[in-house]
């Protein structure tokens, strides 16, 4: 290890010995975010927004393709819409940011700082809608959320985060929910396709359920440390709020009905979710499919021969490729420098060229991913950076299945139960009877929680691992973020 | 005139009877925009979002082309940050939203969401800047801000709007100009190429620039009804809040320095000057380049031999060529129905395919701007299609054009300027010394303001119009929005 690599290695404190300094030190160095001057707001910064806008694109595309349109509702709310719905009020009231004062005069009633939008939409949709001719409503918005949050950490939970929002009416209970599963599918899809984020898909159980709705479906990641990551949720709500607002339409007999309505959405969790998912502890490993910068290239000795003229070429062939490329000709940095940041920041392919690659007709490729160098004829190079980069992401996935099976742990009793959660920190799967006692008894006994009844459901045994009666459903409990 | 398209028609006030009626009429009636519960909010729904995400897409690829990067800093900026540049708290401090609890508790420093994010980036940038090496800095953020307006109107003027602002720092005061003036120049191409509404570009007078700022650029568009709007402005803020917020780096000979400043922005404002450019009595015309559809097809007889197969054959092959295009294939609205609510939205090409169309191997073109119909082979109709979309956009610039031309009128006197601002509404055109007493006085008795002094300066004679002094500059006047 030279000097400088030590350098960078060091400053990065290694997950074993502390996983949260790890996150903190990795998001930090790399510059996907910052702390702002208000506790609990994080500021996103270039490289980490990039991300966020390959995410946006992927689930924009998607949705634009299933029938859905965006746009855009106000950021505030009147205290009277918000307690509209009581279990709602009940559960969102605690951690809303008010508006108390505009254009300093002091407001008639006071408006909170939307921590979701049901209540607004809802109010519009009452307005808006007629006859069952003008249903499906499929609209979704791009925007940030504030939820007044005691404990945060950048991306996993912060006072201010960026979502989408996916707000929809249907004329039947069975196309809302089959909307709500289209959508957790998407969620899934972008997870596993693009992120190379494995996930557990299912239900919550009744008290993680969504506030003032019926039923929550979610997609559960685990992270390096064992501990679970919701990562995106999608709600079949009922009637609900439709009831709450008097939305109403005339059906196909002429007859007012209430529509069924559902909601959904994904945050800038996500991120964090990839770099606890992939990350080392040399820094960020992105997936390929996500990362900002796919290649970088490194020029080796740039002033001698045509050095700089071949990486110049191989640029523009990769960039004509569709490949997010960029070339590192910084002089005031030393090359080793140069490729521990890049390696920290987790750009999956450096390519290096220099005089002797030339003269061999060839570019020394290193993947991040298992920190293999190798040469590649120049000859096509191109076409083996997109099967490289392909094959990066598969791997990806791959080793994060693996580490997800190496790390569930299935028990019949809550001694098994507790020696799993606290001993070998990862996903516990059991049999449950479904009833809320035992669920708040493990919550209380260990910190864990149901994380959901996935739809894959596997036949364990037949009692409950908590209280021994009968078991209705299978589960998967994990310490989550 | 059918009894349908009375009906619509009836539907609109003419803008020749009541312009702002005209306005609101159309943009309540072709579903871009709905009041929302809170005062001086709106909703913007999925029509105008769509034309949002166009005007978006333009210039989000033209940042990046020309280097910028996107971020995201958090909505709410904490009160003792705003204060720091005395100017700049000056002219936002009336017109901010204060949240003063969070999470049901009183916080102990009031935040206001942001009315604009110079203050809390500036706070950032000092925390990151090190060397002349890191400049530029190139950032741009979407997002929404809020400013309690008294007086709103949808797209307009309103307390909550979307937008874009870039926020830069440069090396030297030159190379901060050159970028003021270089985005400057992206927002005309905006607003000339994409919305085909043309602009003049100049610079504000010191009354009317950016608290806080040096000096400030805009470009001004004129409206039907004669008053022009502000379309878009980008600052040069030099070093005030550079020296206010103690942003250094280290320069060249590695002494201290402060960089130089830039921001600019444009608004879903630009959405109402696209209605009050092009419109007419019937509704919407919008420009083919940034209309959601740019086609709709309107089978005539749809049940009548192979008309539909027809329809969807056409609707494929222009789909392919890249044109947004829509079919209306409601059967519950009658032909008439439909083609005075297309034409209503502002469609900019309608084409009717009926039996008699497929006998002669043609369809019937209907464009919007010029109210023509016209048979067009259904022999390589995408081509005739795509060159048809090209020609009604140069036609409404040319068009807008020449209104702004015909309603420009120069003056050289007070006397003749206030008759041209009250029986002539548009731009005038005049000298002026420079002082702000004559400015003051030209919005006291009149209630124009001078919008700015063009880059492209006319010499109109040597005298102040309004106090008969040397005059300094060549300015445009009008009444605003």
């Amino acid at each position: 290890m030279s000097k400088n690599e030590k350098q960078f290695v060091e400053e990065i404190t290694p997950m074993e010995v502390d996983f949260p300094q790890w996150y903190t030190d990795v998001i930090l160095k790399t510059d996907l975010v910052d702390y702002a001057p208000v506790k609990g707001f994080m500021v996103v910064k270039p490289y980490g927004y990039a991300i966020w806008e390959n995410i946006q694109q992927f689930l924009d595309k998607r949705f634009k393709e299933t029938g859905h349109k965006n746009c855009y509702f106000p950021l505030l709310i009147p205290e009277s819409l918000l307690t509209k719905e009581a279990e709602h009020i009940e559960g969102f009231a605690p951690e809303v940011a008010w508006v108390t004062h505009g254009g300093n005069k002091k407001l008639e009633e006071r408006l909170c700082i939307r921590p979701t939008s049901e209540t607004i939409i809802c109010n519009m949709y009452a307005k808006w809608l007629k006859s069952y001719r003008d249903l499906p409503y499929l609209y979704n918005q791009w925007c940030s959320v504030v939820r007044w949050e005691k404990s945060t950490r950048p991306f996993l939970r912060t006072c201010e985060f960026l979502w989408q929002e996916g707000h929809t009416l249907h004329e039947t209970s069975e196309e809302a929910q089959d909307e709500t599963i289209q959508m957790l599918n998407i969620y899934q899809e972008l997870c596993e396709e693009l992120l190379a984020m494995p996930v557990i898909s299912g239900q919550k159980s009744e008290s993680e359920k969504f506030a003032g709705g019926e039923r929550t479906y979610t997609i559960e990641a685990l992270m390096h440390d064992g501990k679970a990551l919701q990562s995106g949720t999608s709600h079949f709500l009922g009637q609900h709020f439709t009831k709450a607002f008097d939305i109403t339409f005339a059906d196909r007999n002429s007859k007012l009905a209430h529509p069924y309505h559902t909601s959904w959405g994904v945050t800038t969790r996500l991120i964090g979710g990839i770099i606890m998912t992939h990350g080392d502890n040399r820094g960020l490993i992105l997936p390929p499919r996500v990362a900002p910068t796919q290649v970088v290239i490194i020029p080796i000795a740039a002033k001698k021969g045509n050095v700089m003229e071949k990486v110049d070429e191989l640029f523009e062939s990769l960039k004509a490729k569709g490949i997010r490329v960029e070339v590192d000709d910084r002089d005031n940095y030393s090359t080793g420098w140069k490729l521990n940041e890049w390696e920290m920041k987790g750009v999956p392919v450096r390519i290096e060229i220099g005089p002797k690659d030339i003269e061999n007709n060839q570019a020394t490729i290193f993947r991040r991913d298992l920190l293999e160098k190798n040469a590649m004829s120049l000859e096509n190079i191109e076409e083996g950076i997109v099967d490289l980069l392909e094959n990066i992401h598969d791997t990806m996935l791959e080793k994060a299945r693996e580490h997800r099976e190496k790390h569930t742990y299935q028990v019949d009793n809550m001694d098994e139960f507790k020696r799993a959660i606290t001993e070998t920190p990862g996903f516990v799967k059991a049999m449950w009877c479904g009833d809320a006692e035992c669920e708040a008894k493990v919550k209380e006994d260990t910190g864990a929680t149901i994380r959901c009844m996935p739809f894959e459901q596997e036949n364990l045994g037949d009692k409950c691992f908590c209280c021994g009666k009968e078991a209705k459903h299978m589960v998967y409990i994990a310490k989550a973020y």
